[in-house]
């Protein structure tokens, strides 16, 4: 797994921030609180906030520069920015949030692969400090956060190398690509797995499962070390 | 599983289409053949097609009425649309397509869950159809499809619940919710997995895997009946 | 005229729908009702309602496949909505109708000509159906609808051959091309008649309304048959 | 029929134009040349060209500011659009045009009732001194008019009282409403009568259409007497 | 500098309009009162209002036929209806003109160079009047102007020959274009000086600035005469 | 002034890039060089480049969160895009720079005033970083750069207090603000200066350019010591 870099409080003005840094690839994330939510969320319940996020790649983050409009809008994008605000809402008991909403921002600065699991990893940092600010602010009595969530992309290329962190080149290559994101204590959240080239089999998709295991354990434990207590 | 229902060649323009339910859910697969291919596909070879898939539900194909731009180009549409394409990439030798591309669209009459796995069940016949309408047509020597391929949704819900081919009901209460998309030989080609309330454990997955491999294995033998053989 | 055929409550979910064929053309028609209303129309009186309409066509109807947003929302699209509104209006008195809106989808599965009049002769289906939810939910004393109506296409070709209920074939050559609603009282809510090569003269004109006249009446015929009695 | 008033030549920069009034409603019509055609003209011929126009109408046009981008390209905007091109085609032999599009723009700057029939009326000005300035840079042999169209709104209101040339008063309050496109041997090109309150019979029908082919003449007399002669 | 002419009230619709022209070009300036006002400008006081501007050039007011959307809502138009509104806003006490919203339409019929000069003079004019009109039906007791304003084009063309009020030729050859706006005490409100091809050094701006001063005093003298008294 | 910190190639990919930091005012900058131009710059001669860009804040660059399509598209956005293009090819001799197109993104990453001018002394380094690498690359035999340019912010607030470089919360209370930028041998490129509040005089405007010059003058030396030797 490529080396984890994190600036804690990147963003002077967001409630919660940090640059989340795996190998060349950098997420600058943003936790913003806003204290409304949309009428979907007031039938939930008197207490109930809501999580949401969003992706977006800057113009000249990868080799080719790409268009400003399709990188924060296209049909990738979207499917990323569910993603991550999916495995983050999974965190957090979204009962005891109150009435607010939470919009994770995860702009890729660099792209060298896995951008979307360091956006999920970064963001759930942002998140929690969010948390923390608010609970300092006394608009929280506890840090509503389940589980600690970490994601990684595994997958498989040059014929059956399996590879832990795929960096953009191993990723442009792989025969498999998948991404998990788990919870601190082993659960699944998410597991998107693609052949992109060959089928997987039930043996190969273990194998690659446990990796990812192995390597959320690692992102876990950077992750609790820069935010600190909870409590 | 619910019970599965075929109309073959429900469109007399397309090349070739179906109308697929399954249970309540029906949704009309329409593959269309064009003798171009976009640049990037250019690059790849002189024999070298492509093709793309476009998702999208009607109005009031549910219970409450959608708005139209939002069901055919929302965040969720296009996911789907990015799934079902890269679903059925998988199944089809693209450098043996020759130049041109197939547009499979998938317009979801009614919805009762299962609409993107139904989607990749009927456009995988539309498709089968279309390649073959080209041999018929001396457009193709053979047909050059590589595996059959099913979908199936599995989930678990009511605590620990375990479902084949979920209905809407069962899924708006689904703890996890779950796509598989395989080959008639028992690879994987997708896992979508995604834990909506509670995490699930290595074990869980393994069962919900197993019970998606065998809902396949019914939806290929259908499958395989209508279009015939492919020689 | 070609066929007729009529599946009433084709869709569960919607308040009132049909699949509406003549000929070869086919429209899936759904009224969706909603319980308040445009500021606009809250000017008009405490008890009065509204009903808009929407047409699109799914990519592969045609020959040709179409872009989606342009075949849901282009110019044609828009203009042929607001025909469909604008003559289903006229069959209901909105001032009884209470404050709430009726949305008619129609939704052309397969194009062959006829297209806006098929779907208007089975959204008016769809609204009588869903009208008859209304009072059976007692949410409705009377059915407000004032006039059965009816609407057919009439064309010239071939140097001078006049025909009821033009397919696409004809259509595509026709010199004359008109759009006739009516009441099944005999009087007009909408003539639309366009020159495409060959101006018409009065005389043309009249024999052409006639033809219409005709052809609504069994039009007419096949709605009463469907919807039964309104009481 | 309220006074006619034409401007000839009123934007020096296009190859024709005219201010046209029609009593307080005011259109500035201009024709522009461009010497190319789009594929789907190609396919006509060689020598054929093509015809097409935009309508719009500046925000304080009216009583009420409306939306820029509403009044140039929502659905009744596209809808006018087409008809003043299906109109304004009908006069031309496009297959005498030469490889080359004119777009009509009618920009509405005050509107009083009639707009898009005023439209029509000076966007056929237009067109002429248009196809007049081709023909003296010796790019057209002849001037391709097949006939002198003209277009005049007429209705009924106030329980049965017809009028020519609805203010825009009385269209509000209009029962029929109905606008005719003729040539200048007394056919029609296009026809468009609706019911907005109040059915019509075809006794009233025949009324409308005579005054409307009087109300025409008119017009046609003041263009030819602004266009000179066309050889 | 160009001949300046002027008809007032030239939209009988609008609370204040005028056609202003400056030599060949010639812009429809409309000022349309709503009596709301958006929530930031609520929270500025009870009394504060609002002023607006657009500013979009017809499709063929210049040489080359534009496109409408791009026209009226592209880069260069929102510029220049950013520059309309400041400029104005800075004419007019906010605090006093009371919960309502001022909208300056600006719409160019002819362009010869100085169109957004000319939306600002005629724009002003359209305003005084708008306000006139707002203080004879009694809803403002003064008017809240609190000096006159104009604007006029400066530049160095032709290797240092400096020119006041550029024609669209001059315009384009120029080395450096300036747009000034200033109040009728030689006050500065606006400087958007650009080198488009050669730098500019202190003295020359300041003699461009001092040639603009002597223009805008002309333009003033045209308003107040035109505008007539405020009290 | 505030202290200013460059980071040069902070984007590995770009040809040329700096994340350029003036006070709290973080602004990533990167040149994109691509190998073509639009008709428009084909038309000026066989060896013309061409120059554009491009703009945006990031969603929680500000105090308050703002929303992603506005921030990289709106008015504002569009309008600095603009004027840091016009800016930048004033520095550049485009007929030297070969068939090419250069873009520069300027990404804001956190926002505390003078982005604009921020955007430009940092564009204009990675301009010049890009220009270096094409001639490293052999595809240029010369830098073509005329003049090293600079930007920077001056106003007036406070009742007549006048500043260099304001941050957000000088600008925000500025009576005047004005972006001024020059090349190093002190000719003015740009000059915009906007009354917010108080109009001001040309002896206010005089100290207002001398200012600007002074901070022009430590920016370009900056610059120099960043890019080194230009040939």
């Amino acid at each position: 797994m490529r080396k984890i870099k994190i600036v804690k409080n990147y963003l002077p003005h967001a409630e919660g921030s940090c640059l989340f840094s795996m190998g060349e690839t950098k997420v600058l994330c943003a936790a913003s609180v806003e204290e409304t939510v949309q009428p979907f969320v007031e039938k939930k319940g008197e207490t109930h906030g809501w999580l949401t996020a969003e992706y977006a790649m800057l113009p000249r983050s990868c080799d080719i520069r790409g268009q400003r409009s399709k990188l924060s809008n296209g049909g990738r994008a979207q499917e990323i920015s569910r993603l991550i605000g999916r495995a983050l809402r999974a965190s957090i008991d979204l009962s005891k949030l109150g009435k607010r909403t939470i919009t994770i921002d995860c702009d890729v600065i660099r792209a060298d692969g896995g951008t979307r699991t360091a956006s999920i990893n970064g963001g759930f940092i942002a998140l929690v400090l969010a948390l923390k600010t608010l609970k300092k602010k006394k608009l929280l009595k506890e840090i509503p956060i389940k589980n600690f969530i970490g994601a990684v992309s595994v997958g498989i290329y040059d014929k059956g190398k399996k590879v832990l962190d795929l960096s953009a080149k191993e990723d442009n290559n792989a025969d498999v690509d998948m991404n998990v994101v788990m919870t601190d204590d082993g659960k699944f959240i998410e597991i998107q797995g693609t052949a992109e080239g060959e089928t997987f089999s039930k043996k190969e998709l273990d194998e690659l499962l446990q990796m990812a295991a192995e390597g959320i354990k690692i992102i876990n434990a950077c992750q609790k070390k820069i935010v600190g207590k909870l409590d």
